[in-house]
């Protein structure tokens, strides 16, 4: 600021061609390089910028010996921003105000943090790790080729352009309102639309008010039991089973117990000196992982314990849109007269994993809590993915999606079933359930297991042992086979490359 | 399947033009009747399907005196839930297998369940009731017109069309990729944006790996307290303060115990005799609801008072992007060299809440557990969105967008703080804070405040009263109004209105 006018036209000069150094072997592009150098020292503060004028874009590319549309790029990030301001006709001045001070210049210098240890929480400590390293995280959803992991479908097929073009939709008609705080019920169009879906198709019982939208099945197991278990209150969870449940309940602090499971599905106590479970987790679409219907009379006698025992029942129906032999039954909600049964499903992994959207059929008596602990939680879910999943489904493209899918799935479990007793049927034995995303392969010989493990992996194979499933449970050793997110070439692919290695 | 031939021929034809009942008073439209009623027979189970034609939609039409079109709909919404099938010359036929079993044909008789009252957990008891009725509900987000509720922001700003693009760009860089299940600690590309904006403009200290994304700040709350706190361990919170930090640690299991402000901030205990807190929540930027700024003493004797106890602080940096006067101070977290300082921030409130996306800047020792929490909790946040904002702030939007609508806000600012003492200054005195979206206006004769609240609700305008965010603070009467979601006219129409009614 006490510069001569002179000095602040020499400056300007320096900033425009002396100081910038663009190095053409870095990956950063040239354009950004400028864009940033011309960034930090408008920021670094030593400027009058009221009457700073840039050079013209064609001067500048000159000096420098670049593109002027590189000069360009450069100049409308700087403009958007609002480092800079354009005078019609008198050409580019740095901006009145900059956008924001920056507060740390010596950011680059700033010194690794001396931490102490924390005191975690109990409840942290308690969250069981996965046994199987990184098997459901970050890595398989990146990993291209065929890996057979369990939890993967064929999202490649969802049809993304009639879900943007829905979307577009919805926010043409909606459009500020879409944006705004939304409920922590949910979207009442999508509340009514999944309603009505499990009215007709699952045989449940219940009112659009009893649906609760939820960011899917793990938040949906997080919110029963945080409605529902105080600390140390059981919970039974099936053995083998799901074991996001078993973290999930142990998370909000119940005292898990696995319990066995046979023929007809969770077995229940027959002992009444056992402590009463508050909650119990069953899949009884498609026991997870075993992959057995749960038998109506076995429906009858849980829904019967549960009322006498005053517990809740929470239905994981997720593989009922996947059933591909025998006759589907009724959810266990729809055979409920007593309001015991936390009804969960999701629509997100039948769409796309990534979306997030699931939801709670819950008793009436449970669903202000519920929402209330929703909103504790994380206020709701995205309010454009709900309106869009809603007309999603009200329009039928739902039905027709899984339609399509259940087609495909069913080729692709055919000829899994087919390659796989072909290429390793002297090696396991396949268990081919009703319904479901996955086989249980039971080996041949036991011994083998740790063997086959290791070979699978090395080829970058990795169906899940099924003992990754088991809490107290020893079953003979099994692998667990995904055949949905990969088509036939692939999985003969990856069953021959399996079978080579083993040879 | 025990008639003949032509019993089965005369039944289509019954399908066809008899059952069919069309209402044109209904709200219904007629090709939706005519879709349900053909859907619902077929369905009903009672038909050999595979030789089941249809009528031409030319035919039907005319029989039943509607557009062919309308036929043409209703057939294609069939075709598509895969009820019907064409073939090519010879009509439409019903689909082989139909799309899914109708379980509960008698699903409008479904009586109302017996419900025996759920025993609930402990902590759904202890979530603190939202004093103010449904203020922060629903309700707000869709009235229309002026209400000067403080938690509204002027959405309708937000460049939605901008956001749209960069989604499809996202979509189609990424595909798939996008779709399939995601990282608990979130894109890495937006960590890094986000990580890069915090250290120019926060003056934060960070590495992306501290970074970890959230469903908002809401999250982020519950997030560090579950990670943090024992049930019954001490939370700090401000009061007055914001009131869901409040609801999130008493949920957690801490005991919250409120501390009163002064001109600096939050007020640190003077007595070691009593519990130290494990987590302390505060608003250094911009205290809320009172809106001052923490002093720089203040901010190094907490993180020194954090240091010694061995607690965290939890900075809720909710307004520094909306600042209006006064030099901006580095947020406590570039203050801390030893790691207590939690930062959460949120993008979603800036451009629009219901997009639910917000971050923790944890301490390098807590980042593991708390993208543990994360997992359990619900896995992860949209990765479309997440990339999307990931673009949006790398490509200069957010800054741009930040800077013009400060620019808007300090205009609505102004014009509300001279209308508002213009029209109602004989009974308030407004308190003008230096950043934020809403102002503390006190009354002049403290006993006209139910009078006044009431007169507020009567013309729909609802101030939050300052009472709402206090727990043990008595404080003099005061109303909270918002001001940012308003134009000129609305705003003027509002204070009108209020003033009108006041006299």
């Amino acid at each position: 600021m006490d510069k001569s006018l002179n000095q602040k036209r020499r400056r300007r000069a320096i900033i425009a061609f002396e100081m910038i150094r663009l190095d053409r072997t870095a990956a950063e592009p040239i354009h950004h390089q400028l864009y940033r150098q011309i960034r930090d020292e408008l920021a670094s503060g030593s400027f009058n910028h009221n009457s700073s004028r840039l050079p013209s874009t064609r001067a500048l590319a000159a000096e420098l010996g670049i593109a002027r549309l590189t000069v360009k790029l450069a100049f409308e990030k700087l403009h958007a921003e609002g480092y800079l301001r354009a005078r019609s006709g008198s050409g580019t001045f740095v901006a009145d105000s900059l956008p924001e001070t920056f507060l740390s210049p010596d950011k680059a210098t700033a010194k690794p943090q001396k931490e102490r240890p924390a005191r975690l929480s109990e409840r942290v400590k308690n969250i069981p790790d996965k046994r199987v390293g990184k098997q459901f995280d970050v890595g398989i959803a990146g990993s291209p080729g065929v890996s057979f992991v369990p939890a993967l479908a064929a999202i490649d097929e969802f049809p993304i352009e009639v879900w943007e073009r829905l979307r577009a939709q919805v926010l043409a008609s909606k459009g500020a309102h879409l944006l705004q705080y939304a409920s922590s019920h949910g979207d009442a169009d999508l509340r009514k639309a999944i309603a009505a879906y499990l009215c007709d198709f699952r045989g449940a019982r219940c009112h659009p008010d009893q649906i609760i939208i939820t960011a899917g099945t793990q938040q949906a197991l997080m919110i029963s039991a945080l409605t529902l278990v105080n600390r140390g209150e059981v919970a039974w969870i099936e053995d083998p089973g799901f074991h996001q449940a078993r973290r999930a309940f142990g998370f909000a602090g119940a005292t898990v117990v696995p319990r066995p499971i046979d023929r007809e599905g969770i077995v229940i106590a027959r002992s009444s000196q056992q402590a009463s479970p508050k909650i119990v987790f069953v899949t009884p679409s498609h026991q997870f992982p075993l992959g057995m219907t749960m038998s109506l009379a076995r429906r009858t006698a849980l829904i019967e314990f549960a009322r006498t025992r005053d517990a809740f029942l929470f239905e994981d129906d997720h593989s009922s849109e996947f059933r591909f032999t025998g006759p589907p039954l009724p959810c266990l909600q729809g055979l409920d007269n007593s309001g015991r049964v936390i009804y969960a499903g999701t629509l997100s992994k039948i769409l796309y994993p990534s979306l997030r959207l699931g939801y709670l059929l819950a008793p009436k008596q449970l669903v202000d809590s519920m929402i209330k602990v929703r909103a504790v939680m994380d206020q709701h879910s995205s309010a454009i993915d709900q309106a869009t999943l809603a007309r999603f489904v009200s329009e039928g493209f739902f039905l027709s999606h899984v339609k399509r899918m259940r087609k495909l799935y069913a080729d692709r479990r055919e000829f899994f079933i087919q390659q796989f007793n072909l290429l390793l049927g002297d090696r396991f034995v396949l268990q081919v359930p009703e319904a479901g995303l996955h086989f249980v392969a039971w080996l041949r010989k036991p011994a083998e297991l740790p063997l086959i493990t290791r070979a699978a992996v090395e080829i970058g194979i990795r169906p899940t042992p099924l003992s990754f499933f088991c809490m107290k449970a020893e079953l003979k050793p099994a692998l667990t086979f995904g055949f949905a997110a990969w088509s036939h070439a692939q999985i003969r692919e990856g069953l021959l490359k399996l079978a080579a290695k083993l040879k």
